[in-house]
């Protein structure tokens, strides 16, 4: 019962008209969703409605070419996510906004500011989920001949954080007295400069904005290579993962979990959330048509295309009714592309089915049943040390929400898993986490 | 007559406390503006119900640094202009909003999706302050030595502007087809990839976000120095200037209306818009008084810094109650140290009666009296060919923006120069401006 009082988190991961590939050719999807602020406005209000911890929005820093399906993929029209946050910010009282941008290609004193200025305009909403860009295309947008190693990205990735930290740690958060009388503004012994000279950055400070309500947004991490994995132990406070099964998850779990010790953390200082693609239906018959329809709805090119683009590889050259051949290791999602040769493997799958398999959830974990057969699937996984809460991914929107909001969540909640109210008003208070201490006060209570 | 037809353009220049330099300690004034969303959210609603074209916020990318008045300056704490603008729009309808952003620390890809995402949220609201950014103590944020020269600034903006108007236009206006039945999202013939490759920046694009409701957000420019004036004419829309009196307005509206023929643009293509600082009173003698009362509240280290900053000179070695000594020329904001010298000669002042002077305004046009006393200041600026329009610059906030709109615009209206109503829905449509045809449809149209 004690494990039954501990709560679900639950992110809603929202990219607009929804997670399948086929999403926009649904008859009741918002099809230029990506690109209708409206429509962003309601599902957010919904997420809002069923009390989830944030809404997470995917970002990329170039158009996903996806050769064979030129015009078919619903990529290239949509809202940037920071500036698309801000302003549901205002338009919603309680959720967080957990937005993705890349420590590879943005520079860390613009990046810096504008999460601090997100968090602040949200009254403690946001999070920042680290990438370091998992698409080779993003290169030439940005004057580089080719995209970054792995290994170097993520050395990259620590000490951009690192920056972001320090630059964010620029004000005491009491600095501002703005006392009329003594026309004091702020205490200049409260402002510090970062000073950062580093491999990749050279950072004075101090940052222009007041530290964040959260002290820092939310650190997300969304890899699972090694690297990806070591990133998060040393700094992440949720990390969102593709996993396809208990045993699965409960390894990474223990994974991930076990890399805090050695940087002085604690278990409970970072939240595993696996994706979760539910389709829900009010009988199992009714969620299977709903899926079957969905997946009726691929293009061959685009299902292909698709793949193409996860697995980074050309796979023209290959008959779709014939296995997935080996591949050599790429330089983009690396963690991706293991989870999907692992897929492939597993189900013997050619490579038709093996995107068939994806084009709903990407390797993320699809469930498909009534509310009670959902709740039983992420109730065992939360239960057994798999996971800590989900990210959910609806097939399509809006639809695939207000099913999840209006059958799911009441079922997760008839169970004691899931929270009728919001506990706090920040994302950190919500997601259980506790308010990073500014690392200039920490110094000094070291020195007294 | 036909010249009272001609409507008045008006921008609201709204930063936190407001204009003066001591308005924070103001009684009435909001101390926390430059962060407080609640204050922010009420001016940009007053500011719209008095019609206003705009809402423009200025931008620096580093802490100012003020010698001798640390902690007194109301600097340092304040939101980032694009994402407050954001959140603003989604609480407001017609008004639009003009985000400064530097063109000589920023990322032109970065840089163009935000315009475009709060183009899109706001439904064609947004416009772009372009800035080469005239404090060189942003560098040392960026990883740079020092702040590149003026001139290399200049040349690097005109790049900068001229790779973002090519990947607002990687994709057609009517490229998003989303024909659910055909299964195309898009038309892949309707997409374009830039190929830049320049002196300061190498892009291919194209950019991830659909062109922007208004084709660019429109263009703005705020440097009156000769290489500001020539980018102006070369690529603004609105220029933002200090000028002191009607004859040096005059001349500088002719000057730059007379810089756009050679560039194949029309007078009516750049709106002219002196920067107003309005204080205003039901009789002269209150006006004077509400003066007077912000004049005693700079603290003189306050009075002095600002003047130091805004002149790009130490002139802490001389004496306050004498002579402005003669300066070497600034690699900061060369304009507005031409414009506070000429200044200092004209009246004789001394450094104290200079940083006065200045201490609301700041350069631009300080006006204080009755609403029709003011009307008629900018009536006659209007009519005599040195306005196009005005950027309004309350003295503290909210109540000089209240002040403004209850009864000097009423005061505009009545004279028949100010709209009742908004004319359209997009920034462009209220300030007259035409939609920018696409590039790519241009060649397409010289081809046929």
């Amino acid at each position: 019962m004690s494990k039954q009082q501990k709560q679900l988190r639950l992110g809603a991961f929202l990219p607009g008209a929804g997670q399948h590939v086929a999403a926009w050719r649904h008859p009741q999807a918002q099809s230029n969703g990506a690109l209708n602020f409206e429509h962003y406005k309601q599902i957010a209000q919904t997420a809002e409605r069923g009390k989830f911890d944030a809404f997470f929005l995917a970002d990329g820093l170039a158009l996903q070419h996806r050769p064979g399906a030129e015009g078919r993929t619903a990529f290239g029209g949509d809202f940037e996510p920071v500036t698309l946050f801000s302003a549901l910010s205002a338009v919603t009282e309680r959720i967080g906004f957990i937005a993705t941008a890349s420590t590879t290609y943005e520079d860390p004193y613009i990046l810096a500011r504008k999460f601090a200025s997100l968090d602040h305009i949200s009254g403690g909403r946001a999070g920042w989920n680290v990438v370091t860009t998992g698409s080779s295309e993003a290169a030439g947008n940005f004057g580089l001949e080719a995209h970054p190693i792995h290994a170097e990205r993520y050395i990259r990735a620590h000490e951009f954080i690192d920056v972001a930290k320090g630059l964010w740690d620029s004000w005491e958060d009491d600095a501002f007295v703005r006392d009329k009388e003594t026309a004091f503004y702020y205490d200049p012994k409260k402002i510090h400069q970062l000073n950062h000279k580093g491999r990749f950055f050279s950072v004075r400070g101090p940052l222009n904005i007041a530290r964040p309500p959260q002290g820092y947004p939310v650190i997300v991490q969304a890899g699972s290579s090694e690297d990806g994995k070591e990133l998060a132990g040393r700094t992440a406070e949720v990390i969102f993962t593709a996993q396809q099964t208990l045993e699965d998850a409960q390894a990474f779990y223990a994974d991930v979990k076990g890399r805090l010790a050695k940087y002085g953390r604690t278990p409970d200082q970072l939240k595993v959330m696996p994706g979760v693609f539910p389709v829900v239906g009010i009988t199992e018959a009714e969620a299977k048509a709903k899926y079957q329809e969905l997946q009726d709805l691929i293009h061959p090119q685009v299902g292909l295309a698709l793949l193409q683009g996860l697995i980074g590889t050309d796979l023209s050259a290959y008959p779709l009714d014939g296995p997935l051949p080996d591949l050599p290791e790429t330089n983009d999602n690396k963690s991706r592309q293991a989870l999907l040769i692992d897929i492939a493997r597993k189900h013997n799958f050619t490579i038709r089915e093996l995107y068939q398999w994806i084009a709903g959830a990407r390797g993320h974990w699809t469930i498909i049943g009534t509310p009670v057969q959902i709740a039983d699937q992420l109730e065992s996984w939360f239960v057994n040390d798999a996971a800590d809460g989900f990210n959910i991914m609806p097939p399509y929107l809006p639809g695939g929400l207000d099913d999840f909001v209006d059958l799911v969540i009441p079922e997760l909640q008839r169970r004691g898993l899931f929270r009728t109210e919001y506990e706090g008003t920040t994302l950190r208070e919500n997601l259980g986490l506790s308010r990073p201490v500014n690392q200039y006060q920490k110094v000094l209570a070291a020195i007294k």
